[in-house]
């Protein structure tokens, strides 16, 4: 066994959720849905998110975006996105294909996207040489593991009403951030049309709900799912995975724990000599400048990424998950002070 | 619980499966494939098919289905196919935006492809107004249940070779097809240049294994696994259900139990009056024409479907699975035989 | 020069086109249709089509048709079409990749497209595995020379409003229609969402004008057009020739031209020993079946298109244009008889 | 009549273009390129790229464009471009719906690629996640009127071959290139595995030709260009657009002349107060950045477009081609000075 701290993708799946699995196993149910947990799993989604929500459950990530982005896109539209966000880095081009439209970084920098990054775009609006902004997606949390405030996702929202343009949240580590604001889970995806959120990276074995908050998106929902290849025939499986994290809110719990355990590390490690921490660290997530030498020698007994390396430094991500022990984080932190 | 006979997708999954599942749940392991329990379900799909084998885990017979047709065909193909396939039939059109090329069926009526079959569309060839022929791709059993002998597959595949065409197979049910014909598994899918093993309608949870036997079309896969939304980060826990059920053959095992089933069935109501077989049984499914009379009745205590009615007869399909019992069959029977 | 009864694209430019085109060619104008000739013709489809069409100029029957079914369509959608129609025969798939849709044939046999062909798709609607039906696809005429009378598209065109269907019509030989019906040119189209307004094949160049009378469909276009490469930076000769036949109905008079030489060689023909005309020729082209003797002959003569051949007899099909002259008619026929 | 500084493409068609097309207008030829106009000026163009140069002419840049990346593209690959480029700017978006794969501004600032453009993207290689770097498209002269040198198109055309990476020349206004470089032609394009040899900014009305000299590019062509839309069915105008360049070399003379007016503005204009020319003006176009007042007068009396601008100054792309005056440049010139 490792010692992870490579992706909240790499942990285990929740004993609960394995339980659960093996509790829907009786006999036959009707496929692709039509089963009693499928139903429970969506009411209790819609008492979430409110009854005008629509539920998809799909396979993975990049299955729930791809989807939502279609939904969202006409054929000449332009995908306005973040630095850095999964759907332009590590998708293989999914939602370019499937949507047949670019996607564009809205900001050169890491970072949240706001609205003056949006600005600049909109003066391609009815210029018919140029793809048509008419979507934005934002991670909540980003991929460099921040959260959006309310209000800052409040201040996207309106600006995307204001100018047209529909809005999706990727919330691969929507609870995450769920745990971070603290906040009603509405105000955590404010103003999305279509949202994901993430079941995998937080204790599930691979399941993703989108939740379509837009009801023209909805309706087209049942189709772009099926077309774009996440439509489970055994999807009482799927939805059982969400009745095991949705009962006694364990989603919020695996989240606030991995949190935890990001903050616990940032804080013994902050202002040590020669250690940079690069972003705000608002989720399971930590980016770590450290000496090349550091990084040689905590790669020998962990798992986890460098992210870029010049002559003298390296920085690296260290993701925490439901399943990292305080052990695991003290095994780290004395490893460093070892060797710095 | 529902007495099933609607889908071998409606069934449970095998408990071995399960099982398995819980077994593998130990701790962090890398993801998407770089862990010992993918390693070792490769290996033996390796030993079955040849070491020059590339296998791809994907989620479902429309992800493979689509992804095993985008690394066969060229943007300006034409993938011919069997009347009533699956990829044309209930796919909700994926492979073709994926592929961009239109699936053609070479075939008017019901039943198996045959060279002649494809003959007409070869004039195609060179007339760079008209998609070319490029990919054939053949269900292995049909969805009429029919399997493909292995000189009528080695016919196919020969036909293909001769005039530049890729091969698919399609084995949603190959295990099933596999247990009829009891020869070596490499003469079920004889010239594939890509084949799905699918396993999701055979006891599993939902996951099915592109086998790549063409080199070039191996070396793009891995990419296409991702371009369409099929790469699990999880991985371990797709490649667990494959261990399973290769272990001790059970993936044979439980589809001798399917066939067995429909054969029971097909012996027990064949020949009574007003009760027409409509295909070779060869699989797990039969198709069986009767007055409308006898199907109002069975529709009040089976789940399955009718695919076609008109004023006096309706023709359903009854599918059996690893799961049904011989009790069931005989209820089937009784239902029957007390209502003609 | 050869005896032309392949295609109306054999054909040459009709003088006055040419000439248009030298006199529109005085120094500068703004590209992309910001210019006076752009306007003006736009301003004459206006008044044939209501002041509510929306122009569109575009290359080829290709692109319009690509174009003007890419608005039309969902990417789930699936459009359905008369059998051999040229969207499904002759376009190498173009609208299929840039649509992502399947296009159906509705009917099974040659003819024209009736409400009854469509009724069997509409049982899909609703279904998440099917393509889902959103748009209907006439030729008028049709690729084998039959035009639908008004009350037949009215028919079709009250079918596709009362089932949520978008209708489009490739007007390749809109004239030949216009001519052989008689009426008011929206009779001619009557319903169509958006329809192509043939060129190349009446005597132009090379241009199609895209109408389309959706308003929502309008709105798509200027960067549907752009998307599928159809917007011409010299925009000026493409309107030019829409001018050159638009003054004084030189559209109408290439087209009655045409039929005429068609009705003409009918009427020589028919009946006589051995010939046989397989459609109505209600536009611009004859299908005739022949003994292979004769066809054998002809073919040296006169550039035209076999069909279709067994043992005994040939298909082929004979196109008149603007162009065709009676003399050519006369030799075509005295070739016939010769060889009866 | 206006003044045109906006775009070579406002300009007219050179009287000879017009000629051509009046001589080949003579009764019927067989279409979609098999007549002897085509032939003749494919000839041409082999004589001119060597005897493997497969020839394909298509309706405009656009098309030029999407359907030479389509041949060179893997559906999961990536096109790697310079900034700025007309493929990721100014074309709605048409190579990434055809192509399906993301195009990528290798740098970040304007001017012409380099290799060490590309490296950072060769990280990229074998990583399943990320699109795959297939292709490089380089536009010859730039969209900024620069010209590459032979030796610096040498450069990237040697990195291409050994990191296996495909090479596009999109030269739109290759003429232009040609006469500043002074060579032969094919040191021009060297490397190219397809080029666009524009005619339409060139003084033509509407025609490119893509020369493919790569065997395995060129063999997927026909269809690709048909697929693209881009197959003109009277393709004689088409091919006697390039005849009457090709002949007592027009494109040549017609660039030098375009290439001397925009040389003659910028010796009048360079070093005047307040004036400050942006980049190198290899080609036909110039860009000037000016106080905002003089602007504001010259855009009074000549036809072109601002690029940006600020409080206080404005700058401004000023092109010529074929058919721009001495007297037009003296204009403009007298213009400046009277206002600065």
């Amino acid at each position: 066994m490792i010692i992870n701290f490579a992706s909240d993708n790499a942990a285990g799946v929740h004993p609960k959720v394995i339980e659960k699995l093996s509790e829907v196993n009786e006999g036959a149910v009707p496929s692709y849905g039509n089963d009693p947990y499928t139903r429970e799993a969506v009411e209790i989604f819609k008492k979430m998110f409110g009854s005008h929500a629509e539920i998809f459950f799909v396979y993975n990530g990049t299955g729930a975006n791809t989807a939502a982005l279609t939904a969202l896109t006409e054929r000449y539209g332009m995908i306005l996105t973040a630095h850095a966000a999964h759907i332009t880095e590590d998708e293989c081009g999914a939602p370019v294909i499937f949507t047949g439209a670019p996607i564009q970084n809205a900001r050169s920098a890491p970072g949240k996207l706001t609205p003056a990054d949006l600005t600049p775009f909109m003066s391609l609006k009815g210029d018919e040489h140029k793809s048509q902004p008419t979507t934005v997606s934002v991670s909540q949390a980003t991929e460099t593991g921040e959260v959006y405030a309310a209000k800052e996702l409040r201040a996207i929202s309106e600006y995307c009403k204001s100018n047209d343009l529909l809005l999706h949240i990727d919330g691969a580590r929507l609870a995450n951030a769920a745990v971070r604001l603290g906040c009603d889970i509405r105000e955590v995806v404010y103003g999305a049309d279509i949202l994901c959120f993430g079941g995998t990276k937080n204790g599930l074995m691979g399941a993703e709900a989108l939740v379509a908050l837009n009801p023209a998106v909805a309706a087209k929902m049942p189709y772009i799912r099926k077309k774009s290849m996440q439509l489970a025939s055994k999807m009482r499986y799927l939805s059982a995975q969400f009745l095991a994290i949705l009962e006694n809110d364990l989603w919020l719990s695996n989240a606030e724990h991995a949190n935890k355990m990001t903050d616990m590390l940032r804080k013994k490690i902050e202002g040590l000599p020669g250690i940079k921490i690069l972003y705000p660290a608002d989720a399971n997530m930590l980016f770590i400048e450290m000496p090349n030498r550091l990084f040689d020698e905590l790669i020998k007994s962990f798992y986890f990424y460098p992210q870029s390396r010049n002559a003298e430094r390296t920085t690296a991500r260290i993701m925490t998950s439901w399943q990292t022990t305080e052990e695991e984080i003290q095994m780290f932190q004395k490893t460093i002070q070892v060797n710095l």
